[in-house]
């Protein structure tokens, strides 16, 4: 782990999920930071995304603090914005700072009261308990379904970046997905930290779908406290955030809910990039596609027709499609393979989709996602009881 | 069952399926009937749409027959159209009509290739077969995954009204789903029979779903010959049509793959008809909604958060969301409701959500779809091998 200078961790148990098992984490700056976010595009927003919204802009994206619940998403509560209130009150008390300092974040169930006295009672031993190293502390609190935490790390120019992120169902960001955090200890103006994560989340969050649902309580945050001194090139440090929001984004396809398999989609020759976007995010969205690389499948037949529903005109018979890199599907005809060995390979944790339009056109886009299993039925048929 | 005079009904096996069942149906008018059709709106169409279409329009919407096979959907095959013009061609030789005067149309597998030679030899023990009482074999040999056929009927005015439909699976209709044929010995108009197609489809085929993919060869065609000698009302008419469309719909929604519930969606108060289509329709589609339902898990703020994904505007607040009649969400917060007692009644065939939005508006639609289970990732796993 590559951490940046000035950060410190926390996480502990509060009693919000059933289980034991850290539920509230606390991101750290030791002195205010600039900071950027991006939030879910559902009309139906959180009560934390609210607020955090509000407090950016009350801050002038200056920020302390992040304070994420996993366990309950505060979203559809009566008493929703007075908990967030409430926690952020607490822990700008405890840490110094005014509460607009303060981004709050949950994930976990839709529609049940989140108790604050289980956050504020917990506060003193979370704040007690922060440290430098313990990020990957952290990381896991925030999980829910995740079978696993999810971190990256990037250099750049002798600064560093390091990102966490939850997310495993109810993915499909359109903005952001679920919670990912990103603290940096490169100095970045606001505005370009901001146009940074807008750039960095079109070519990584918003390229991922597990089930094409979008969650309430989507957002991702930075945070550049500048403490290593270093004033980074926009363009280099743009590049290092999205390799860090990249990996973060494929570690949440590969650990979707009940997923056995990372699937990496490639559109090429489309008539632009975003014509290419809609092709495979059809194609990522089909449960069709999604069962055929479950059962190992090289049902192309299914990735043309689920790329024919996103609503882009293109020529059927000027596509070509490869799975695991042999050719299935040649000018929208079967090409030949030996299905056999190609079975085989699809039986691998990782598959590739290319699906190519001959011509001049040079809209491109890779997207990822997962296969669809058994699994994901059985964890989602009882997720909230 | 209440069948109209003068039509004829064949089905025989010939060979397209793996499996020793009929996957070849034969639809016969004495008489030249008036014909109108709606295709899918896949941009990748298969060979027998485009033939059909073809058709349509070069016998200017007189139809004498449709010839459906199942087991293959001659779809993105190198000699799709070849194979579809032969096909029709030596029917429309048995039959003493012109090519022009057939409707083919096929599902199955896409991308393999379709032997015409199987569909040509079948022909002459097809049409020795016919029969006006073989309605049921018909519909029997155009199923794929379908557990069972799907017949409606309906009288209009003393003339008859007679449809047959197949559909389980990528069955997500924009203009039509999958096959449906309907008959009728009503006298109609050919503008009028369109007409009544369109309002028709619109409100029952295009309001279901049961996995979001539209296939490529999805089309419902009507015939109207006229033998009953009545002319109904145009408006009495299309009640009736939309009657039998409906119960076809509601029948495929049912029988979705793996499916245990129908599920029956109606969303009201929303500014237009066409704001609550999109609502139901994302609420329809979301498989944390209809994981939650296989659950039998009264999850409301799933149904919550995918209505808010519809790209609609509305005040979360303002919404009420019941479950088999009981209010388990009322103006966006839980409401006081049995927990048992609602997943005991979640447990029966039939399913309904009601999502009303408080206020003036009357925009309101009616959706179908089934929960999602275990069962539809393993048959999709591994059908096509």
């Amino acid at each position: 782990m590559n951490l940046p200078q000035g950060y410190q961790y926390s996480a502990i148990y509060a009693g919000i999920r059933k289980i034991d098992q850290d539920d509230l984490a606390l991101i750290v700056s030791d002195r205010p930071a600039a900071a950027a976010a991006v939030f879910t595009s559902n009309r139906v927003k959180a009560a934390p995304v609210v607020i955090a919204q509000k407090n950016l802009r009350a801050s002038r994206g200056r920020v302390r603090a992040i304070l994420a619940n996993a366990g309950n998403a505060n979203c559809a509560t009566r008493t929703g914005e007075r908990v967030a209130l409430t926690s952020i009150r607490g822990a700008a008390k405890a840490l110094g700072c005014a509460p607009s300092e303060i981004l709050p974040a949950s994930t976990g169930v839709i529609g049940v009261e989140l108790d604050a006295r289980l956050i504020v009672n917990a506060l003193p031993a979370l704040v007690a308990g922060l440290d430098p190293t313990r990020f990957e502390d952290a990381a896991r609190a925030i999980l829910t379904t995740d079978t696993t935490e999810k971190m990256a790390f990037a250099k750049v120019h002798g600064a560093a970046i390091a990102g966490m992120t939850k997310g495993s169902g109810m993915i499909q960001p359109r903005m952001a997905t679920t919670l990912g955090f990103v603290v940096t200890d490169a100095e970045i103006p606001r505005a370009a930290l901001h146009t940074a994560l807008r750039r960095a989340v079109a070519r990584s969050y918003n390229r991922l779908s597990v089930d094409g649902d979008t969650s309430t309580n989507d957002m991702v945050a930075v945070l550049a406290n500048g403490a290593a001194g270093i004033r980074p090139r926009a363009r280099a440090f743009e590049d290092a955030l999205a390799e860090v929001l990249e990996s973060l984004a494929r570690q949440i396809a590969r650990d979707g809910e009940g997923a056995r398999k990372l699937v990496t989609i490639d559109v090429e020759g489309a008539a632009n990039e975003a014509a290419a976007e809609k092709i495979a995010r059809a194609i990522a969205n089909s449960p069709l596609v999604k069962t055929a690389i479950a059962g190992s499948d090289p049902n192309w037949g299914r990735i043309l027709s689920a790329a024919g529903n996103a609503g882009v005109n293109f020529e059927p018979r000027r596509v070509d499609i490869d799975f695991q890199g042999v050719r299935v599907c040649r000018a929208g005809l079967a090409a030949e393979f030996s299905e056999d060995d190609l079975k085989r390979r699809l039986d691998e944790r990782e598959c590739t989709i290319r699906f190519s339009i001959r011509g001049a056109a040079r809209g491109r886009a890779r997207f990822w996602t997962c296969d669809f299993t058994e699994e994901y039925i059985r964890i989602n048929a009882s997720y909230r009881t």
